[in-house]
């Protein structure tokens, strides 16, 4: 099928994909003196006495932004914000869909990280949480760090986080499958974006040890020069023997390959010094690492992509509509460490282990449980982590 | 009626009025390749290509902004851009049941001019059109100004300019009653604010030339010290015999008077100082400048407020939904005097001269034709001045 001529097409039928409508009824005077004025001044004095009443009178509290600058959209680079507004309306009509979360696209007109973490602070009073999109590393680094720092509701970059818990669902049941544990497992992530980056953390936080982070220079070591502050920063949990060299280096004696990179990145060769019965994620899209027939040919046990036609598909969309809905469930502070590990622990308890296969190891998209466990997850770890309110 | 408790019921009930839906179907695998990955690619190097074309691909053709700060929020001051949402949420729901515009309110935390106007350019590629609101004078006058020279879009202060276009219907109606002329009747508008101020321009620009305007400290003139900018500049079409002194000075032999003021601003006695047959629109809200039983005891045979309880109700939603639904059409790149006065006029024409009676010189709310006739006459007169794509 052309999903691009079928995309144009409803695209345009449609004009775009979100419509904004009234939650309560318009019909008469008595219905507008309710909804506007005059009823309307009693909730807006309520909550200018306590502003936590927003969440009781206003649609604040299940109300999300996507906030893009279009500077790292999808496979096509830096577009403007103008351009990434269908993949934000998009994103807002998944949340919507998924976890019945209100959302909204708000697509920039600026690039400048002071800019941004401005006019998003400018613009959260409506808003009970801000997803980012599609911005480019490092300043996606910053642009969250401050906006966590200055606001009061969970901002969270799916880019980074949200393939991150996804890939770390996937890596808990390939290793299920596999029979080894984290500690030992070797893990190489190829990409040091903001994808590649957040993985590393997330995963090292749940108890990976020996991960190598490459970029499209080789292996991340002490040793390499003019490495900006992020990449510097990511030496503290990563490549503790300092090895130097390229990716084929890295990859001599891995269990785990995950590609956040740029089509054909990995070779059949260099599976092949893998460790027997490796993992490869090649989640570049729409063109993988190494396509799954090659790397099925060079010896791997399991193949995940980002692609809806093969098996095994990383899809952000396990993970953000659940996270969000459970974070503004219980109006939680921030999205720590310990929630994504929750959101991640149940995308991959979704599949009971008795179903577990080489090809089955991250749930469909459409297994809509899955939204209510990572809900639940996220829930529970925000209160037992004490950000919930 | 309580329409205050019944008001908290219903936002309570439903956690705010607006709801975010998808206008394309999210159902299954197909859906989603088409809505979102892969497919979303092609709108978005469609529009990288050509910007124009986010008007045929995405929602921001017929989607507005409803920006505020919060700082003049309905009579109840300065409340804050959080606690004005249940008005903005209300607005927005306005638009789209009215006009079949989609809106979304943008609440701010910042009162800055400059961060106002920097923060709505940087939000704009979402939105087809921004409607400021409640934000207070003089900010208000400055904020519009600058984000009209900035954006592409039109970009329109309601509690100006709707204001204004529905108070000029009701004269052009008050007039044909009375059999006056534009040129020889003079209008007294009490209120510098941003209604008052923009009321003087509008009308003056139709052809009445006999305006003089005053605020709590009385008549504008040149004689008065520390006026702001904006008081200096409306004398150069207000108060042209320079009279000096209070609203009671201003009343001797007045015609029209027009409250944008505050409650019990104007007294039985002024009114019986008009001339013959006054017209008296007291619009402070919720309480007028005078009740309308004590206006008809002064000899008033025309009186208008702001309430839906009394006759002759001159509400701004006679105005916003149809001259939004009309530029939008028509991608007008500002909202004009021409377009402004042919609201109006499209206002006031909705009633057949026929049908015209001292206590029915405005359309009531629900008079739902008028949204399509103001639509109609803004479309054309956008196109024959010339600010229509």
């Amino acid at each position: 099928m052309d999903y691009n001529k079928k995309a144009l097409e409803i695209h345009e039928e449609h004009k775009g994909k979100i419509s904004v409508v009234s939650k309560v009824p318009v019909k008469n005077q008595e219905d507008l003196s309710v909804a506007y004025t005059p009823g309307v001044a009693a909730p807006c004095l309520e909550i200018y006495d306590d502003k936590e009443k927003a969440y009781n009178y206003t649609s604040k509290g299940n109300l999300v932004a996507v906030v893009s600058d279009g500077s790292a959209v999808l496979g096509l680079g830096n577009i403007g914000g103008l351009a990434s507004m269908p993949v934000m309306e998009g994103k807002a009509i998944l949340f919507k869909e998924f976890a019945g979360v209100d959302a909204f696209p708000i697509c920039l007109d600026t690039q400048d990280v002071d800019e941004i973490v401005q006019t998003v602070s400018n613009i959260a009073p409506t808003f009970g949480g801000i997803n980012l999109e599609d911005i480019s590393a490092p300043r996606c680094f910053e642009v969250e760090e401050r906006l966590i720092q200055e606001l009061d509701i969970p901002v969270f970059h799916d880019d980074q986080h949200g393939t991150a818990i996804v890939t770390l669902a996937a890596m808990i049941n390939a290793l299920r499958i596999c029979g080894k544990t984290e500690k030992e497992t070797k893990v190489v992530i190829n990409g040091a974006g903001s994808a590649g980056v957040a993985i590393a953390k997330l995963i090292y936080a749940y108890g990976f040890e020996k991960i190598v982070l490459c970029d499209s220079k080789g292996i991340i070591s002490s040793a390499r020069e003019n490495l900006d502050q992020y990449k510097k920063d990511i030496l503290s949990i990563t490549n503790k023997d300092n090895v130097e060299g390229s990716l084929s280096v890295a990859l001599k004696g891995a269990d785990i390959f995950i590609g956040v990179s740029a089509a054909g990145a990995l070779k059949e060769k260099d599976v092949r010094n893998m460790n027997p019965d490796p993992v490869i994620f090649a989640m570049a899209n729409p063109v993988p690492e190494i396509m799954p027939d090659e790397a099925y040919e060079a010896g791997a046990l399991i193949v995940g992509t980002g692609r809806s036609d093969f098996d095994n598909q990383i899809n952000n969309v396990l993970a953000f509509p659940g996270i969000f809905k459970g974070a503004l469930e219980v109006r939680a502070r921030y999205i720590n460490l310990e929630m994504k590990m929750a959101a991640a622990r149940a995308i991959a308890d979704a599949i009971p282990t008795s179903e577990l296969r080489t090809d089955y190891i991250i749930p469909k998209v459409f297994e809509k449980k899955v939204v209510d466990a990572v809900s639940e997850a996220v829930k529970n770890a925000a209160v037992e982590s004490g950000v919930a309110k």
